[in-house]
């Protein structure tokens, strides 16, 4: 299968509808593939030829979205770069990934290293006319996003055209589409959550609202005004956001029509309020892997199956290995045309499917009527504001401290970002909690630093001397 | 790319919705599923074992879905046998399709031959368990449709799991979706037009609203209720349509969304007719070959936009081949994932596509704004009633006869069917017009039975001696 290229196909189909606003201003698909094309003779006049991988480390905004759309247009392969990672982090995920450059935001552009391309400036050269592929091969990789691991080093998960299609599809086939629909878009663009929100404004022609960074105030006032009907959320947006329409005495206009909630399930109250204010709230189960969504909860289901994921999207399939009934626990597999084909760089060799199954390496459970309920995301990942962190990232930054012996890091609640990441730490000789913090932060993105260090004797490990991370967490509550 | 079983799938997903109507009675998806897993057991017990083709007339009806159903369940490959076929057709059909058997709905089991399974005893007969496959691949055919083409005869079309797949997803991306939708499928389930309205059920998790045979009233008065939201028509069911509702005072109600209009432009009055109404009408393109719609006009552009057939949706492209600037005229070239990649029997070693692109045979234009306009349907096509007719196909039933020399047929305009069959006929000897029209209900369904028989001296050639249809239409004008 290959597809019309999605840029320039939605242009021609809907050349008059609004593509992409962002406050006061706004492009329609005609404007936006414009820029795009406009975007892509510069790249490729700066030497980026087709095939080329590329690190994006953007601040969110129009002009990351030219970009993004003026990259794809010039037929490059995206590295989506978090721009909240560290120095080394990106260096490692620029390395990884053989980028051939990384073009950065003015503002990030120290971090992205000596050898970055200014966006600002790459906007402001003269480019060539370039004449973009007329098709899309479904496995042409659009982006790579790092997704951390078990082990601790972060992998680069590749996503193709199918992939993003696939995952658009499988989602407007779950919660419909209408020709006014616009979604606000709050997330930040280098992750699935926001990224999938541009593919879906092609595939659909519907309008992305951009906000550069979330705004409850503004976004509270569009779903009350109906000038958006679609949002994405994490479970710290969320919550600001129900206070905020609570505050104001505001609830979602009729126009308003679904608020996909990611990061986990959403607790009960939170679901009560929600349906208060007139929000209907699906919730997902995702990740990298799988482009975004792979299950989601129906609105109308939410109270009556209260911490289930819901079931598949139509294109895609969950099983539990080894589960032989209804309800038994195990690893959680997910199969579909949204699932990645696998990793590039140092983990190009490790495939990501087995027989056609992603091994998710989360721990649930699928109950008779086929409702999936993660128990235990994997490597007790931590979900803090939206933001994966994987404790054996964290516990290998603290170990490389000379007088760290050994770490353990689990999550600790947190009423602004859900979780935090808290460490046991054993030492080999004193050390202060802030020098190890301030150690931390050299390293690692500021929301993978502990913020809180347990100084202790042991660590609870199994008999094959395996850490117990959810021990850790059982320690952590007595301490409460 | 496989899908999940998209019966077994859509009744794991939305069980309770439902799925079909028809009168009084309805089905939810999961009892669809369970009426066409019954099935497929019977099926199976009949000796039809994955893979095998069967022939399928039947009267449009819940039975006939179950049976579909049932046989895509059992991983047969159904070739849709259209109900006003002569005996003599059905047979050239079944024969050329190498269909196993045929299965008849009981009031048709005389026309299918001595040796069709009666569908009633079928569905009465006890069946065996049957274990579905759990996927569906990208290129399993499904669907074997016969189209008639230039050398009269006819052609049997695949059509893949793909193919319907791609060209629902299309629609949806055009037309939105949602939860309340409701198709009410006035169409015969062995045409494409039909038929794609039980696979978007199927995919998007929406009722069908089946009649059994056109009933305007009932369908006027579900449009005014809003208990429909989307309908297909073909232009003589679309007059029977607005002349029921402004005859009943009726109108559209804010509910209803798409009324989607297939088989030749539909003339601007009655596109005003229908906005009076509150109906959008959205003209559609398409064919047997491209699983139903390639192109489409939306219902805002049908006045200003008048005679064309919109743009391709978005999944499809069109050009026109030859055509260097826009305006110029040429055959219609199609590309896109709802291309049949070919057809069985006779024409198997005919291929539909050449470097990607089916050549419709279909004379059009694309104006500067990327509107299509159909100008010639391929061979002279007369579209009676939404039942294509090919005029080489009567010609040579008419040239059959004794007494008759030479045959042209052409379209003459008809108000209730738009167009029917008229025959230039030159003689060898005499022969009366009764005479001629028995002798083509012999061999030719109803509606390809010329309905006037002009006798003349000569048939008008070009220098090649090809038959000039086009002039055949000015004679008959002249002589009204």
């Amino acid at each position: 299968m290959e597809f019309p290229n999605w840029i320039l196909q939605r242009a021609h189909v809907s050349p008059d509808r609004t593509a992409l606003s962002c406050g006061e201003e706004k492009w329609t698909f005609r404007e936006l593939a414009d820029e795009a094309l406009d975007m892509a003779g510069k790249l490729r006049t700066a030497g980026l030829e087709e095939g080329t991988r590329v690190g994006l480390l953007l601040e969110s905004g129009p002009e990351a979205v030219f970009l993004i759309h003026g990259a794809l247009l010039a037929g490059l392969e995206l590295v989506m770069l978090n721009s909240r990672l560290t120095e080394a982090e990106l260096d490692y995920q620029v390395r990884d990934s053989e980028a051939a450059c990384v073009i950065a935001s003015d503002r990030l552009l120290e971090k992205a290293g000596p050898e970055a391309l200014s966006a600002g400036r790459l906007a402001a050269s003269e480019g060539a006319t370039l004449d973009p592929a007329a098709v899309w091969p479904e496995d042409r990789t659009m982006t790579i996003m790092y997704t951390s691991g078990t082990t601790g080093f972060p992998k680069g998960v590749r996503q193709t055209a199918g992939n993003h299609f696939s995952s658009a599809v499988a989602s407007v086939l779950n919660m419909g589409l209408s020709d006014d629909d616009v979604w606000l878009c709050a997330m930040p663009l280098f992750h699935i959550s926001g990224f999938s929100i541009l593919m879906r404004s092609l595939l659909y022609g519907m309008e992305v609202r951009l906000q550069t960074k979330f705004d409850e105030e503004a976004a509270a006032r569009e779903i009350a005004e109906g000038t958006v009907t679609r949002i994405s959320v994490v479970s710290a947006t969320l919550a600001r956001l129900l206070n905020r329409l609570e505050e104001s005495g505001l609830r979602a206009s009729g126009n308003f029509r679904t608020m996909l909630a990611g990061g986990g399930p959403v607790p009960v109250p939170y679901i009560r309020r929600a349906q208060a204010l007139g929000i209907p709230i699906l919730q997902t189960y995702g990740m990298t892997e799988t482009s975004s969504q792979t299950a989601t909860l129906s609105a109308e289901e939410a109270v009556r199956k209260a911490g289930s994921s819901g079931k598949p999207l139509f294109l895609n399939r969950i099983r539990i290995e080894g589960a032989e009934a209804p309800g038994e626990e195990g690893e959680i597999l997910v199969s579909g045309p949204h699932v990645t084909p696998g990793y590039v760089g140092k983990f190009s060799d490790h495939p990501a499917q087995t027989d056609g199954w992603l091994h998710t390496g989360d721990i649930g459970r699928i109950d008779e009527e086929g409702f999936l309920y993660v128990l235990d995301r994997r490597s007790d990942l931590i979900v803090s504001g939206g933001e994966n962190v994987y404790p054996a990232e964290v516990e290998q930054a603290l170990v490389s401290h000379p007088s760290v012996l050994e770490a353990g890091v689990t999550g600790m609640p947190d009423d602004r970002w859900g979780e935090v990441p808290a460490a046991f730490i054993v030492v080999r000789t004193e050390v202060g909690e802030e020098e190890l913090r301030d150690f931390c932060a050299e390293r690692l993105a500021s929301y993978k630093v502990p913020k809180a260090i347990i100084f202790t004797d042991d660590l609870p490990r199994n008999a094959s001397n395996k850490l117990l991370r959810r021990e850790l967490k059982k320690r952590l509550g007595n301490r409460n």
